[in-house]
């Protein structure tokens, strides 16, 4: 997947992709979408499993960065503060995350009930960006089953583009959606992966850069995308063993990843960056009270931040490269990539 | 309202209160609540509302502390980034901030669809602690009407105590609740008022210290109480011109005001502060690019800051003296503290 | 140490402390101080040394909270980037933290030099209060040669007190300086130790609270406490297996701690806090990419939080009771606690 | 100043300049030069004014940001809690910040003496790179004197490139040092101006970026290249009124500008952005408790943050073009860019 290595979509990779080029590189990663589409509604939820068990009780441990807190996400603090995340991370629209968080709550709750485990409390990880440009927004079409199938959806391969939570988002004025890819460095003489996947719904007309080249969009008619007020959901996934402090460093260089498509963080772009490992797992009931866990050395990191820059870089164009051209809310149309470029 | 002034139920207080003694003190702001209980439902909504007119379009001036992150509040990273407040804010149980997420969403969006104005991204402030001790918090009881019946309530005096959002808290092994108090200090030669407005569950049963007294409530027999896992929400509203910088400031107090009440911040609390001042607005659509604005002098501030502490620790004391003991979800007793030193 | 177990000077502890009632109850830990003391110079630097090896090649994990940042300390950032401290951590006046910067910079040079280490960035922990009552603070007394001094000083048993840089500190209307404490928890049937030593300068004359109980110090007569423009710093020691995350956790809860002692955090005073474990150590240089850590539970860590309560608390009120009361610069007094409270 | 607009140094610059492409666009703002340079020695202090006058009695608003905090920049803490700066901005090397700090402590304290006002406290502001490739870093041989020469120099016009705090640095494989530039916005039909000054001393040889074109510098010879650990001082001034919240939000942005140039933020690089408004100005004495500031709509900032980005940018390939071939330390060359590419 990601993006075909041919002009004019020739990024600047310095690290070699996974097998897939997808952020289910990651072993264990999961991804599934509910794409919900009919008429001006173009909306849906997509789930981004960090392993396939039961995470409220087998939690990976992971941080987040705000890169422009103009956003919604729910269940940030908590990832922050207790380093972990415990669910399902669901990507949804703006005015749905109270129902994708009712609905993943319930889950949860399902899910661990007949365990017996105490789960009065559970910190949903919802996140979102606006499509209200070419979805119904205040319809509120998503609805508590989309979060159970988009989990239920979830597997080593997915699509990207405009579906699941992508499906209404636009970027750069194209449409845009959600996108993925991976890299692979090593560590020790063992080959270790960085993944990424992002909703991208960020970004002006006419900024957009692939590989250093500036593409002006601006004919592709997106009156709306005069501003950088989208947003920006970016996942970041590893199997490299990191810290808390080193997964909040590692979320907060997808800046840089932003910087070189186009983006300069504008005011009404809600940037958020999640970032976890399978490597440290944190078990929600334990029997000692210590707990190993394993570090790169911060002297060893460069190539694991060098990797999300360039997945997070990847994961945006490709999410433009995969999704099409679609003519959704009032009439309004956003055109894809290939479309703009008259690629097949 | 507030505290008598009664052993024991003094504190150290140096400022003088406000005509009410409540957060309602501060001009404009109101308060309302939608308590939800039968049975072995104890549970509810509680609205704040920073000024009577429509805050979407008249925001104001706020910022936020996480003092501790344990916890699932909603809209606080915006409220972070772009200091304002631009809805209600919802005190609710912990499994219940996705409702009410759409309840407050669905009400801004009828508020201000005849406005004509742009509503699709609205940055609803939902916050919350866990009830689940005498609430049958998984049932997931509060509706989306609950939220519309807490704004419509919103009044200038308003009852604390076990009602609204507070209905099912717990505190320091007694009951908890809804408390509020207000301060007054003069800033050139005017009087302004700081109010302060709790949802308080946290604290272990034996660290309650009221005016410096440690009173050992674990004879109350709440079992669940041995740990500090509760949360507490803090509002802070003044009408002290304060720029976000400053807001933040002051709601990073209240961690003070814990400790003077007898908490350590323990791992599962999730302490939340958020403030606001009604002396800086921002119009939702501005004219000019350019506004004023109006900031106290940090080298004039300490008074505000004493009165935020002060009026913190007054508006748990507070909760606590309201609340009175409640049997709720599995039989389970909470015992209020008049009824534990036997007040009237 | 710390101070007796007596009226009025009783503090509401729960947790027992450790042998010396010291922060080098915790195992390897040292302290040393060079006072520098003259007619109106009443200053100094002390010293404290997370191990007596060399730190620079073998690191203790760490982490810094700033309560309130009106404070000139020089490395916090880095040991929150990093998460480790690298050298001795020195408490001096001001406007002495250039030099104590470039003495203690010279220190670790000459340290490494021959071990043929790259030691061209070292990051120097320099920490400060203003000793302006006190001392002749513009006159620079502090020289590199009194870092040295300190350093190698540093032992088992120190003095608290009007010693080192503590030497002309003020706090809460009397005499302050260096204080300090430990608390002992179990965990998995081992005592783990947590030790804090402060630096006290901090709060207003008439605000001073212990175990409880306020004290009006006012009458003591130092007019300049009308303010609390004074700052405090707070070091935490701890063998608990911690991560950085929970190191800043803990740093964070010495808001309570103030608290506990009167303190508001008033907006001149700065409060800032660091932490470190002995029990996770990160050398300069590595053989593998990856290293293994411990860390607590987050749900087993609210003992150790406590201690650090606790410990801070009993901290700030020895750092009174020991310092005697002291007439310096410009011929104040400042007032010692036990000449405040007429005892021995 | 700034860069010649020819390939294959031209930018993607959608701003206009302002006349001399310099921070010192914005009206007000000196910046001078002390070099200190002989055989092994190149290294040096460079100051920021943000304005001519009494810093200390006339602050201007300021944020800052820690994009990575692997760096010993001092008074960036105070800056974030007070949001004022008040002393010039010094820019030198990584140990010479204690000596730089002295300097800058006994400028102001000359300088506000017999003003009378109480000066026992200031915030000296030193930020730092390591030029430990070219300078004999541990020679210590910035000396109090420089701080005052670099003061006494600053003007309207000044040099770019290998001099002052930036005659050691290295950047991206090829010499580094200061660079600057400015951009131009409008607000309500006034010019406004964003400038930016930077340290440049960041990147691996082998990532430069210009204008979108990767340039190959690994035959520049710099072995020491290999990896990112220079670090980078962004300084950005504006005549736009800020608030102390929107000076951090655009002072977080240069991340971007990072980006562009080819870093992705390596562990080892200190990359800190301060930002101040010369709109907003602190007085340190003040008649009323209240006092008035302005403010841009948030909604109306992004030329103000693309500004930014963009003048960043160019201030870091300045830098590059302006600082010409070096043999310092230990008979080490670094390569100028202009030398490199064959230019004049």
């Amino acid at each position: 997947m990601g993006i075909p290595r041919i002009e004019p979509l020739e990024l600047h990779a310095t690290l070699p992709s996974g097998p897939r080029n997808l952020i289910t590189d990651v072993a264990g990663v999961r991804v599934g979408h509910a794409t919900v589409q009919q008429g001006e509604v173009n909306t849906g939820v997509t789930a981004v499993l960090p392993h396939p068990g039961n995470l409220f009780l087998d939690k990976v441990m992971a941080s987040a960065a705000v890169i422009n807190g103009f956003g919604k996400s729910a269940g940030i603090l908590q990832v922050q503060e207790l380093g972990t995340i415990e669910t399902p991370i669901l990507l949804t629209n703006t005015l749905s995350v109270g129902t994708a968080f009712t609905g993943l709550c319930r889950y949860v709750l399902e899910q661990n009930a007949g365990a017996g485990v105490y789960t009065g409390s559970v910190n949903c990880l919802v996140t979102e960006c606006n499509d209200g440009r070419l979805n119904d927004i205040q319809g509120l079409h998503v609805r508590e089953e989309h979060v159970l199938q988009a989990i239920s959806a979830a597997g080593e391969t997915f699509e990207e583009g405009a579906v699941g939570g992508g499906t209404g988002m636009c970027c750069l004025g194209l449409k845009g959606g959600i996108g993925s890819a991976s890299r692979v460095v090593e560590l020790d003489g063992t080959a270790c992966t960085v993944g990424a996947l992002v909703m991208a719904n960020f970004g002006r007309a006419g900024d957009l850069m692939i590989g250093g080249r500036h593409i002006d969009t601006r004919s592709a008619g997106d009156r709306l995308a005069v501003k950088d007020d989208g947003s920006i959901i970016m996942l970041l996934a590893t199997d490299v063993p990191l810290s808390e402090r080193q997964l909040g460093r590692m979320a907060r260089r997808t800046a840089v990843a932003l910087g070189r498509t186009g983006s300069y963080c504008g005011n009404g772009s809600g940037d958020i960056a999640i970032a976890f490992t399978t490597a440290n797992r944190v078990p929600h009931r334990g029997g000692a009270a210590v707990e190993a866990y394993r570090m790169v050395r911060d002297d060893r990191i460069d190539p694991v931040f060098l990797a999300a820059v360039e997945a997070v870089e990847e994961a945006i164009i490709s999410a433009l490269y995969h999704a099409r051209t679609l003519t959704g809310f009032q009439g309004r149309t956003s055109v894809g990539l290939r479309d703009f470029l008259g690629l097949a």
